[in-house]
């Protein structure tokens, strides 16, 4: 099932996407909703990120580009970092370029959205806490990383996080290719078996640290082929099975 | 006012502490709220964490031994980190030393609770973003610091972020001393005029890379003096206008 948020006369709508409608639904989506029998057509409403994130944890440096290259051991710490939920945008929104900012990097990779609250669970357990999944843009500023390490400002810029366009709930995540186009031309295309840490490990290592919640959206790492881009560019992260999430660069001197 | 959070009878209130009273509000604390006319008595209730913060941000490293200490020149790039909201506990809560872990360290500080959205707010409007203060321990395992400087497991535990025990809203933040004592001696005693980015220019600064949001928690650094804790310890930190906020130290397999 493909679940969505979106506006049309000035009204946000949660709903659920079918063939070319979608179908807005009441409640809450992690627990009891139903259909109100509302029905639009899907090319006339304004799709937005498809849930308000509780919390924002992505993971850094986690694809290699050929499974050969996996290494034998992982690393004791992965190295986990936060975004704010205030950077969310969804698909078709513009990517604020900073004032200031010369180098501002796209990263296409696959969101995990966690259905149920999570703590200490096994490997084996991961997946029946995963309410859906859904394609994310972890826009970088790199020029704001601090000297000592940390990556908060650099990642934390309003418009940093586009999500959508839709949450599906029937993947495989172990079946897709993560995909990114800038201005139409392959830039990332990788199988999710390149994780450096996989899906189970990486939720199963996070719910040992902290109780993750309903809503927590975990970014599991972008393919090697990342790039800087400019103003004007348009980039394309897309997973074929959830849906393709567009978004063009602007400076933010344009918007002043 | 001093807003407060409390339990009673199994149920879940928010309230405005006064005189050896807890009035119980209905509302929104940061908008439209109003007394219900349930009033308890302080003894009889439990206080939980003051709030549920929408997110919790964090400032590395931002205090010096006296005011000869503070640098003339700013850093470009301040330290900010996040903790996740799962870390919350209110006073009289046991922060709970995970397995595997032998040190860590308890840091009072002073926390913002920011009152209204604010984007590029000036130095001299920030006051007016500040809904109210409470105290904060930045329960921290630098054990699982990163190599490369990322402090997001550290700082992640659950139980790691004690707050309260109330939100005070008549503060005068540039006149008051950030406190700690472990096991009744006093280990941090400062001014907040030892901070190196000082409140307004701080909240300024995160505003022009996020939307700050109501409920976001602004942890602003800790004194001189934050030390590694054992087992059994007992840690109260304290702003005299504020209230104590005091927390014991158990290990996880006490729990388990």
């Amino acid at each position: 099932m493909k679940f969505t948020r979106f506006q049309a006369d000035s009204t946000v709508y949660t709903g659920v996407m079918t063939e070319g409608a979608v179908k807005e639904i009441k409640g809450n989506i992690f627990g009891d909703w139903e259909f109100t029998g509302k029905e639009f057509v899907e090319n006339e409403v304004k799709l937005l990120a498809p849930l308000e994130p509780n919390q924002i944890i992505g993971i850094g440096a986690n694809y290699v580009s050929k499974v050969d290259d996996l290494p034998s051991e992982l690393p004791d710490i992965p190295v986990f970092f936060f975004k704010p939920t205030s950077s969310v945008i969804g698909t078709g929104e513009s990517i604020v370029i900073p004032e200031g900012i010369d180098q501002v990097k796209f990263e296409s990779e696959l969101a995990i959205i966690i259905g149920k609250q999570a703590k200490n669970i096994h490997e084996t357990e991961v997946l029946e806490y995963i309410f859906g999944y859904t394609v994310a843009n972890d826009v970088t500023a790199p020029q704001y990383f601090h000297q000592d390490g940390h990556w908060t400002i650099g990642k934390s810029f309003d418009t940093f996080t586009p999500l959508g366009p839709v949450i599906e709930t029937e993947l495989d995540p172990f079946q897709i290719r993560v995909e990114a186009r800038l201005n139409d031309i392959e830039k990332q295309n990788s199988a999710t078996e390149l994780m450096i840490i996989p899906i189970r490990k990486m939720i199963s290592y996070l719910s040992t640290v902290m109780t993750l919640k309903p809503g927590d959206v975990i970014l599991t790492g972008s393919p090697v082929g990342a790039e800087f881009v400019e103003e004007g560019d348009v980039i394309e992260c897309e997973i074929k099975e959830i849906g393709r999430l567009q978004n063009s660069f602007v400076t933010a001197n344009i918007l002043t």
